[in-house]
């Protein structure tokens, strides 16, 4: 096996097609975020992508194994551009990794015909979030622009420590190929897996992308884990602040 | 050296060859398994795999060292499949090497004709076990169904985080290289070596491939496991659950 | 993208050209010297280099990416020799790495026609520094000779531990290369990022290739630290032994 | 630089040339053994081999810096076989590092036409030792035989791990060469660099290859390393058996 494998499984005519990605990160933002536009609209299974650098791991459902891959979904919108998604259950263990997997998605991107990329992640903040902003970093200054009308906040110095992994690497490599690519980041506790930033990431996607998606379901997860915060907070008899220390960190 | 390197020592005819893998891991299972089929029928070593992913190792036997490696020996049945088994003292030591070495037993496979792959193991359930049930995966719904038949588990996300290891990349690369293939875990605690375990699996593999092996030894050395559990459970002073936690785990 | 990327983005003609390298270390005593020669001299950003062994990241400022590399700008100066610098907020992540990375910057030196390199770094010496002496390390008995006129220290056997990292490396690879080189390493405590350090270590760099720097800023910085660890030592309630301690050691 | 580089550096004419390997390990038997022959007798540098996968680092000694790298000694002895030495202060940091290096050095072996190996080590005990055994393990019954009559024991299942790093695969890697290899290994605490050991070693070699050095400088600092040894026990106001356990361990 080569260290990164394409696997081409479909290849649709799409209109201007968007890559949207959403590997495992921090609050599971992105992940969260790229399989509910997979559960709400129709998608066609495009691509996978195996590596040596994912965990040599098989998983299984229902007594029939599936080596460790990523994969993109195409998903035809009506009016705005097409998307191409990239989700998957692992980041690569190593830097090469990160770099040659990186290097592989945007090669199939590219096979695909894709003209923009937006890697969706979050961003911890270390405490509950009350309004979810939506921070962004680009390779464009138009990108910039556009995503600032669209409500996305442009900080000076943040994310202060750059943007780590594959979200990271897309941008880093987009630029070097010249494709035109931006990150959105929501902002999240950082401790728990959070539906309501990947939702405000996704209203901020819909509108630069031009797509729709009901957000019942993300919202229903959402309640559920407020649940589990207030369940946590009366166990530890004390507010938010008391017992935000005890909920584990999820990255 | 290259980082993989295949020896054949022998190439038999077989009758329509299934490799059996039983490489270290949890409760020593696969290992015991495949060892067991060694003692206990006539074999003839046929390859042996380096790779400089071993640990950089020698074994010592009276005096005569040998390098790290992984070994097949075939073993002509009776009636059913002639078997070629895979066993050793290692795993690779990274992902690259275990994606490695596990397309590299593959390759060794396809030279020696084997037409399907079951790789044992054992899976570990955190307490001590009564009924030693046996669990599978595979890699065709036709496995499953003929598994199944013979009194293999197929349950809905389990095991839970998937097969790890040369066992799980059996799987997951034999389906890449369309050779039917099967994993059957024996439930073991996960604290001890475990011979009942083996057996368990053992006596599923005959039956599916058609061979018998005595288990006299087997089910000896599972005597002796009880008396160890037994003692370290008399020296707690207490019963099964309190003294279980300073059983030592082996992976 | 291949392991080690250079990406030539200008060819200066430049007399007789030195190479100086300032990458992140002890102290931070290189980087600062490095880049303090930037601050105060015009330069023209010359060339980068890219690697799949440096961390999978991209820093982020006012809202635009930029893939993790090194760098190199070209300083001309009146009289002496002119100069390259080689600046980043990176080291390699392993040892193939810091070797690679040390024989690309080589590559690019070479192709600048460069005649000799200095790399900058710090010594730990475990306590706050009354007397900032420089110690040195070189390839060529020449250089040792130059250098110690210019008052560098060479004593026997220090540093103890050697030196470690592209510092090292660029020392150890520029002699396979019959490439002079040396290292000036500013005593410094360890515990904190030391200008002090860095402009002893400039001072001599000045006086050995022939060019001059204002050290105001520098001063400034340093005067910054010291009121730093001014406001430790008094928290602490102790004289610098006891706070020492509780310095934050900066490598 | 490639991974692995050999630098010839001469090519003396030898009489059956032996390869005596002494890099650090276990109370730095080996490395204490073949650095004592050095001393003692005369020797000529004949290859240096240079690695990617030693540490990132350069020596210093009078200011003069120098890559980490093994090196080559051929020593003509007057009587038996010439010795060619292996001695350095590293080895390798990773699996693909040991294997490669190993490799390697038997390639150069190969080009000075050597015939046999001597890999020297220590075996920990774990305890103080009284009588030094010197403990063996060979790639040909012969050699078995011939080191047994010379007085080195050959114990079933010891050493109980089997040999790790260069000695052990000097012995695994001759042996897929057909070079005859052995192991000679001094028992040690374990827990200090340990002169006698070293001694004992040598005492074997020199009887298996015939030559002769003197030990009265080894002695010396074996009656060091005592008197460390009893000091500390003194200020332990306790016998070896409570102090021993405070030694720090030397691998």
């Amino acid at each position: 096996m080569d260290p990164f494998e394409i696997e081409i499984l479909a290849e649709p005519e799409l209109d201007d097609p968007v890559l949207v990605e959403g590997l495992p990160g921090v609050g599971h933002v992105g992940k969260l975020a790229a399989e509910h536009v997979l559960e709400e609209l129709d998608s066609t299974l495009v691509a996978r992508v195996y590596s040596t650098h994912f965990p040599p791991q098989v998983t299984v459902e229902d007594g029939t194994a599936e080596l460790a891959h990523a994969e993109f979904h195409a998903v035809e919108t009506e009016d705005g551009s097409d998307l191409i998604t990239l989700t998957g259950d692992h980041q690569a263990q190593d830097n090469e990794g990160h770099y040659g997997l990186t290097d592989t998605f945007l090669d199939v991107a590219d096979r695909l015909g894709v003209q923009r990329v937006f890697a969706l992640g979050g961003v911890p903040t270390g405490e509950l979030i009350e309004e979810y902003d939506v921070l962004g970093a680009a390779t464009t200054d138009e990108l910039v622009d556009e995503l600032e009308s669209a409500g996305v906040e442009f900080r000076e110095d943040e994310p202060a420590g750059g943007i780590v992994g594959v979200s990271g690497l897309l941008l880093g490599l987009s630029g070097r190929r010249d494709l035109p690519a931006a990150c959105l980041m929501g902002e999240t506790s950082g401790y728990l897996v959070d539906p309501k930033s990947a939702q405000a990431v996704l209203e901020i996607l819909q509108d630069v992308i031009g797509f729709e998606v009901d957000f019942a379901s993300l919202e229903e997860r959402a309640d559920e884990m407020e649940e589990v915060v207030r369940k946590i907070q009366e166990m530890e008899g004390g507010g938010p602040a008391a017992s935000e220390e005890d909920l584990r960190y999820i990255g």
